[in-house]
């Protein structure tokens, strides 16, 4: 397995980086901030996807797939959207290439095949998905419209970081028209929650639900609503977004209908999404520093089998023994892995399934077949136990559900621990810098405000939490009346 | 809804246009050459994926994600592979916008942000792949890598159509890699019966399988295996490849292994790929002038059930009934939608449903809920008779199973039909002039009579089947011995 891994102690962002490599999920490429999601990772996302597109469709919604391009003209018709992603874009300005002249077998951009309009790659989709929109709305009767999108997007991001932030990554994007604002709203907080429930159940990521202040706001919507994690070494990640459009998109894109009452009227949209960026999330909540550890729901082998033997014989007899255990777990949808190759160690392979976060490991040598026992190890809490084989069954489901478990309530204590109330600054700044994680307290509403605490302390505004209460109080920098907490953390 | 097709007498390219955009299956978009795949038509597409993603992890395969990128000298590295592309590649130039000052609320690309090397945007992989591909690989212990993307790919052709060929599509591409020729060969060979039986169990579209002559290559590769199905107006689709790539990357990449004798050798490979062009062969192969015929396996709504009704109390009574046969259904794993719409009357759903391909159709009403009947049309065949209502699910059943076969066999009559063995070139031209389909001729394997066979006729080489025996004969062009005949046929 190589050379071990940096601990998070030492340097948390090395012990990241050198885990998603050594894990086998992804790595950088040979383009600028782009990466090459390996196998492993990808069997992550695989399993994301397919709970999410469970979780769209039982709500109603349809896939369909748009251009990767948008023309630029259309880009720009949505002013803020055009403004907030104009610094980003990767911009198609030829079709061809040709053979250099001056250096054969190598190839120049053609100049005679420049395009008469630029194509933005797109890093979001509302302009060419609304533009599309128009030509499908007339009547009341063609609402709502709701769609998702599985794509790649690209923002050309200048610090990147594998999964967290990279030029070209993968999503899911919905977008939704509807005939009220009411409707819209609706929408808009349930694909929070869905998202929400994603998280917690799945990802064993427990999440907060909010709304983002105006500054952090997606450009081009009136309101965005937020999923935010806090991630073990106290900063916050965003983790998904669903925002409330209003009829921005459909006034750019002159997307009306008639009403039942024969009145034309402006369209109410959402947008919403989630991205591979939910990997990095799911890293960073669980993992140590023996590697990855996975939620079982989600991890792509959940048991693996490790035999150990001299023989060819006892290996015979072993695989027979772990044949009958294996079928009886796969009848039950559990994913097993029998690792029988003769090119590595026992050892060596133990410390593979640590490292790859397989959520359980069964162990079983020529011994154990003359007591009738195995060894089963947990990777959450690393312990190992001997089990007589005919309970491994029943004790590797039960294992699945307890470290599920076990590891969204590891998350939510360290949550618990990590969220601050503070009253002034200074106890502020103590929090965000000692102790991390999500500091609440009281901020009078103004942009000045959260630009200055964000330029003394690195903190941001993560949300307005929704469970939060209206309480009086001041601000914690100006003094000024506040009637509401927000959530402040350092982010990714 | 709305007029007729265009009848496939008439004008076939017509009727294909105006079928795709009225089922709902997709659309020209704002960008040049560019389709928005509408949720029907995506519905499809993933049934299709869903299939083909589980036949490539039965036979061994791992999904990836590379990025969409492909650096400019990286591009060019493998030489007739970027020959062939160069001449469609869609070219990013810069990764910024900016404020236009000579026009407020306008953007241009910022001059300033112009990259140090372009970026093609992929119109297939190989070369990012096999850069990355040879970081992975050190030892035959790393051999085979066998990985499949899911991906949108980019090639700016000049004439495009819906499904069948446009600007940007999505497919999938296989890409591995080995230690001996031997395995690369049989790879290669695996993955067009992959697909050929994809397309005859799934799609009910009989296949051809053959090897391409040399100018019909994909670029780059050693030997190109085709899967060539035969459309209803006599011309032939190329449906799927499966390309033997022989070490050609491996030497452009540099991309060596340490045999087990100790020796540094190149790795072999292949790639394959199937894209949403499978779409319009399906539409083409089944479809008629009522609108598509789908078979029932990629059907996306496989029953349609509409009810007839006055009053809302026999609606009431008619939906009680419905759901117990529905729900019957769906524990067979059969898809049923209840249309019960009140915006819409039963003929105007029924001639949707037609329009849209649904295989079975059930009709019930007040006098049928007396009669314990209800009415059962299956689309292929427009046959309607009626049913005793407790034998409805077991109709349907059979009925499902029947239209998927009577589909297949329906298309390979038509192969049969359209299939001419001609021994003289005015028998060529004939066959291909006025009959259309493939023509089975001896060829003199010379790329110059295939060309001069194209100009005079249209007719390109499709395949040479694997399927055919040798035997001697001459070649209807130039009369010069040949020991196989191959297929011609005028094609998409």
């Amino acid at each position: 397995m190589g050379s071990k891994l940096t601990s998070r102690s030492t340097d948390y962002s090395k012990w990241y980086n050198e885990l998603v490599v050594k894990a086998d999920l992804a790595e950088n490429s040979a383009v600028r901030g782009c990466m090459v999601i390996k196998p492993y990772g990808y069997a992550i996302w695989e399993k994301m996807q397919n709970e999410l597109d469970r979780m769209f469709k039982e709500t109603g919604h349809e896939n369909a797939y748009f251009p990767l391009f948008v023309p630029k003209s259309l880009f720009e018709a949505e002013e803020k959207n055009a403004e907030g992603f104009a610094k980003e874009c990767a911009v198609v300005t030829h079709y061809r290439l040709k053979t250099d002249p001056d250096n054969p077998g190598k190839l120049i951009v053609d100049p005679n095949a420049k395009l008469e309009e630029e194509l933005v790659v797109r890093p979001t989709s509302e302009a060419i998905i609304w533009n599309t929109y128009r030509g499908w709305v007339q009547s009341y009767r063609d609402l709502p419209i709701k769609i998702n999108q599985w794509a790649n997007v690209v923002r050309w991001e200048m610090r990147t970081r594998l999964f967290l932030r990279t030029a070209e990554f993968l999503w899911q994007e919905g977008h939704t028209a509807h005939a009220s604002k009411q409707e819209a709203l609706e929408e808009t907080l349930q694909m929070q929650q869905v998202y929400a429930d994603f998280a917690e159940n799945f990802m064993a990521m427990p999440v907060v639900k909010g709304v983002k202040s105006e500054s952090e706001r997606f450009a081009g919507a009136d309101d965005t609503y937020t999923i935010e994690a806090l991630m073990q070494d106290g900063k916050a990640l965003q983790a998904g977004t669903s925002h409330f459009l209003g009829q921005n998109f459909a006034k750019a894109f002159d997307v009306k209908y008639t009403s039942k009452e024969g009145k034309q009227e402006h369209v109410w949209s959402t947008s919403w999404g989630v991205s591979t960026r939910l990997i990095g999330g799911l890293i960073m909540t669980h993992s140590d520093d023996h590697g990855l550890v996975l939620p079982p729901k989600l991890a792509p082998i959940q048991v693996a089998i490790v035999p150990i033997y001299r023989t060819e014989e006892q290996l015979e007899a072993i695989r027979a023994k772990v044949n009958e255990i294996s079928s009886e777990l796969k009848a039950k949808g559990i994913s097993v892995k029998f690792d029988d190759r003769d090119t590595y160690k026992p050892g060596w392979k133990f410390a593979e399934y640590e490292l790859k976060g397989v959520p359980v490991r069964v162990a079983i040598g020529a011994r154990d077949l003359e007591n009738g026992t195995l060894e089963i190890a947990r990777r959450d809490t690393l312990v190992k136990q001997s089990y007589q084989q005919e309970e491994a069954v029943t004790v590797i489901e039960g294992l699945l559900e307890e470290i599920q478990e076990n590891l969204l309530n590891k998350a939510l204590e360290y949550r618990k621990e990590h969220t601050t109330y503070v009253e002034s600054f200074e106890e502020f700044k103590e929090a965000i810098e000692n102790k991390g994680g999500f500091v609440a307290a009281h901020w009078d509403g103004t942009e000045e405000t959260e630009d200055k605490i964000k330029e003394i302390t690195k903190a941001t505004i993560r949300c307005i939490p929704l469970a939060f209460e209206e309480e009086q109080g001041l601000c914690v920098f100006s003094g000024k009346p506040s009637n509401k907490r927000v959530l402040f953390a350092k982010a990714y």
